[in-house]
C-alpha cells in the first residue's frame, strides 16, 4: 500500500536469524535529511543497553536513522551490550555515510542473553540498500515479538494547500504496564517541528494514550517511543492552531496504536475500556481505573465472560482512594449492573452477560462523589497468556 | 485426631446448602468461657457486612463464639447484608444463651449476592449442639472455598509444669494480597492474655507472616484474622519472657498457615520464597520482594520451570527503589545465576532449571548496596489459575 508512507522516510525489515523460522527481526527507518527527534523511555531502573545509548544521543534533538532488532532485548548484557548497541548504529552509519551519533537504536525480546551482533552486522548493508518509502510494513513486521499482527497507524492533515502525515508503528504483546513511556513505538512526520515542541507534544500524547493501557502489569526494560520530524512536507508547525491540530493528530495515531496493542495483548480475546467517573479528583479516578484494569481477578472474569462485578468493586476498594461503596454504580456498556453498591438482579446480569460476549466493550464505574474522571484500556487474561509466558524462552 | 484441640474451645462444621454437593459451609468456634479477642481486618474500602459488624464488636475485647459461612461473601449486599450478619450471630447466641454482642461473624465466597440466611438459620442448632473439642477439622472444611486442602496448625508450649496451645485455622486460595490482614484465619489459645497484649501480638504476627504472602495481588473484601484467648490452660502470659515465647509460637502457627495458603493458591504448583538482601533499607527490600512476588511474568515463568531471570531483574527495576543493575546477584536456592547483573552462562542455567523443577525453593536477589533485607512467599501462575477464575461463579 503506497499510501502508508511519510515523505522522506525510508523503511525496511529483514531476517538476521535472531528469531526462529527466518522471520524478519531487524528493521530500519531512515530519514533522507536530518530530522528533529523526541523520545520517551522506560522508567524501569533496569534499562536495556539501547535505551541507555538513546537517552544520551537524543539530547541533541537530531536524528537520521533508527535501527531496531527483535528476538533479543540486549538488556542485562553489561559493557558488551552497550558496545553492541553502538556497533549496530556504527555499521548502519558507515554504510549510509552519516554521523553515527545521529543513529538511534532499540531492541526487544529476551532479557539477559548476549546480542548475536555478528548476525545483525551481516544484514545491515542489504537492509539499508532495500529500505524504501513503502517499506513500513516490513519494518513493522521486523519489530514484532509475541505480537500476532503488525501495528501501523497513519493520519494526514491538510494545511494551506499542503499535506503532512503522522505515521506510527508499534509492537507490544507482553511486559506492558506503561510508566511514562511504554513498549516500542516509532512515529514519523514530515511536518517541520522544533525538537522542544516535538518533545512537549510526545510527552503529552504518551500520557493520554500509551500510558493508559495495560496488558499484564509488568513494565519493560526496553520501552521506547521515538518521534521524528523531517520537515519534508514543507509544513511548519508554528502557531497555536498548528500545534493544536498536530497534537490532536499525534494523539489520534498513538491512541490507535495503543488500542491495537491491548487488543493484541498476549492471549487477549477482548479489548475493554475501564471508565471511572464521579471521583473526587481525576487522579483518584485514574488510580481506581488502573487498579481495576490490572486486577487478575477482573481480567480472568472477562476471559470467562462472567459479569462478576464483585471483583470490580473489590479492586476499586483496594486502590487506596476515598470512596463510598454504597454510592457506586457500575455499567457494562449501557447495562446498569450495580446501583448504589448493590446488584441489579437477574435480568441486568443476563443483559450484562450479552455485553461480555462482545470483543470490545466498556465498564463504567461511577463513584458519585465528584467530577473526577479517567479511563484505561485493558484486555482479558486468558489461559493462553499463561501458556505463552510459561514457554517464552523455549 | 484428639491432639488438634485447644482446651475450652468447641468447634464444628455442617452443610447448609450454600456450596454445591452438600459440602460443609457453615462453621462455629465456641469458647466455654468468655475469651479475650483481637482481630485484624481488610483495608479494602469495600468491606463485607460481617467485617463491618466485627469491627464494631471487637472493641469490647471479649468474645464467646465465631460463626463463619463459605459460599457467599455477604459483601455489597446493603442493609440486608448487615442484618443477615447480625441474624447469624443472634440465632447462635439465642441457642447458646450467650450475649449476641460477643458473637463474631465471617463470610467468604462470591461477592454481591444476597446471603440465603434462612438456610444458615436452619442448621445453627444442630451445628452448635454437635460442636466439640475435636471438631476443628470440620470447621476448617466448612470455611474452604477454592482451597483444595483444609489448613490447620498447632503448637504447644510448656511453662512451669502447665501446657498451653495455639491452634490456628485458615482458608485462602484467591483474591490474596494481604494488606494489614488477609483472608480468613481463626486462632485459639487457652493461654490467658489481656486484649491489649493479644492485639499487639496479633498485629506483629500478621505483619511477619500473612502480610508477606501473595497469590494473585487482589485484596479481599472479607479478610479477617481473629485470635481468641480463653485462659483455660491456667497459663497467664504475664512477663516479658512469656510474651516473647507466646509471640514466637503465634508467629510459628501463622507462618505455617501462611505457607499452606500460598502452596494451595489457586492453580499453584510451587511455593517460592523471594528473598531480597543488600538493599539500602528493609523497606526498599520489602518493596522489591513484593514486586517480584506479584509479577505475572515471573509467576508464569515459574510455572513453565523457566529460569528466566531477566523477568526478575525487570520486576526489581520497576519497584521504584534505588538500585544498580550492575551490582545485582541472583540465586535459585544456592545456584548463582546472575553475577553483577549478567547471566552466569549455560551450566548455571542448567543447574537453576533443576531447582525450578522442585515444588519448593527460593530466589535470592542481592542488591549489594546495604544491609536491608526482606522476604515474601509467592506461588506460580498456572493455566489452572485462569481456568478456576474464569469459571468461578458458574
Amino acid at each position: 500500500m503506497t499510501e502508508i508512507q511519510c515523505s522522506g522516510f525510508l523503511a525496511g525489515g529483514i531476517s538476521a536469524g535472531l528469531k526462529k523460522n527466518r522471520e524478519k527481526d531487524v528493521g530500519v527507518i531512515i530519514s533522507e535529511v536530518t530530522a528533529h527527534v523526541a523520545g520517551v523511555f522506560t522508567r524501569n531502573r533496569v534499562k536495556a543497553a539501547p535505551v541507555v545509548l538513546d537517552l544520551e544521543r537524543i539530547k541533541s534533538g537530531k536524528s537520521r536513522a533508527i535501527i531496531v532488532n527483535s528476538g533479543n532485548a540486549n538488556c542485562c548484557t553489561g559493557e558488551k551490550g552497550l558496545q553492541d548497541a553502538r556497533t549496530m548504529a556504527d555499521i548502519l552509519a558507515g554504510h549510509l555515510n552519516i554521523d553515527p551519533e545521529q543513529v538511534l537504536v532499540a531492541s526487544t525480546g529476551v532479557i539477559g542473553q548476549p546480542l548475536p551482533i555478528e548476525k545483525i552486522e551481516a544484514v545491515i548493508p542489504e537492509l539499508a540498500d532495500n529500505a524504501g518509502e513503502g517499506g513500513i510494513e516490513d519494518f513493522a513486521a521486523a519489530i514484532m515479538t509475541t505480537d500476532t499482527v503488525p501495528k501501523i497507524a497513519i493520519k494526514k492533515v491538510n494545511r494551506a494547500g499542503k499535506t503532512y502525515s503522522v505515521l506510527g508503528v508499534a509492537k507490544g504483546a507482553g511486559m506492558i504496564k506503561p510508566d511514562m513511556a511504554t513498549l516500542l513505538s516509532f512515529i514519523c512526520t514530515d511536518a517541520d517541528v522544533t525538537p522542544e515542541l516535538l518533545n512537549q507534544m510526545l510527552v503529552r500524547a504518551t500520557r493520554r494514550t500509551m500510558n493508559r493501557i495495560t496488558i499484564d502489569g509488568d513494565t519493560s526494560t526496553n520501552d521506547t517511543v521515538l518521534l521524528m520530524a523531517n520537515g519534508k512536507s514543507g509544513v511548519a508547525i508554528a502557531n497555536k492552531e498548528d500545534v493544536r491540530v498536530f497534537q490532536k493528530t499525534l494523539d489520534g495515531v498513538m491512541m490507535e496504536l495503543a488500542r491495537m496493542l491491548v487488543k493484541d495483548g498476549e492471549g487477549a480475546t477482548k479489548l475493554v475500556e475501564i471508565i471511572v467517573r464521579g471521583a473526587l479528583t481525576d487522579g483518584d479516578a485514574d488510580q481506581i481505573a488502573a487498579t481495576i484494569a490490572h486486577s487478575n481477578l477482573v481480567k480472568t472474569a472477562l476471559f470467562g465472560e462472567d459479569a462478576n462485578w464483585g471483583r470490580i468493586m473489590a479492586a476499586a476498594g483496594r486502590a487506596g482512594i476515598e470512596m463510598d461503596p454504597e454510592k457506586v454504580d457500575i455499567r457494562f456498556n449501557d447495562v446498569l449492573m450495580v446501583e448504589k453498591g448493590c446488584g441489579c438482579g437477574a435480568s441486568a446480569e443476563e443483559a450484562a452477560t450479552e455485553v461480555l460476549k462482545k470483543s470490545e466493550f466498556n465498564i463504567q464505574v461511577d463513584l458519585n462523589l465528584g467530577d473526577g474522571g479517567a479511563s484505561y484500556f485493558t484486555c482479558d487474561f486468558s489461559v493462553d497468556y499463561v501458556r505463552i509466558n510459561a514457554d517464552y524462552r523455549s
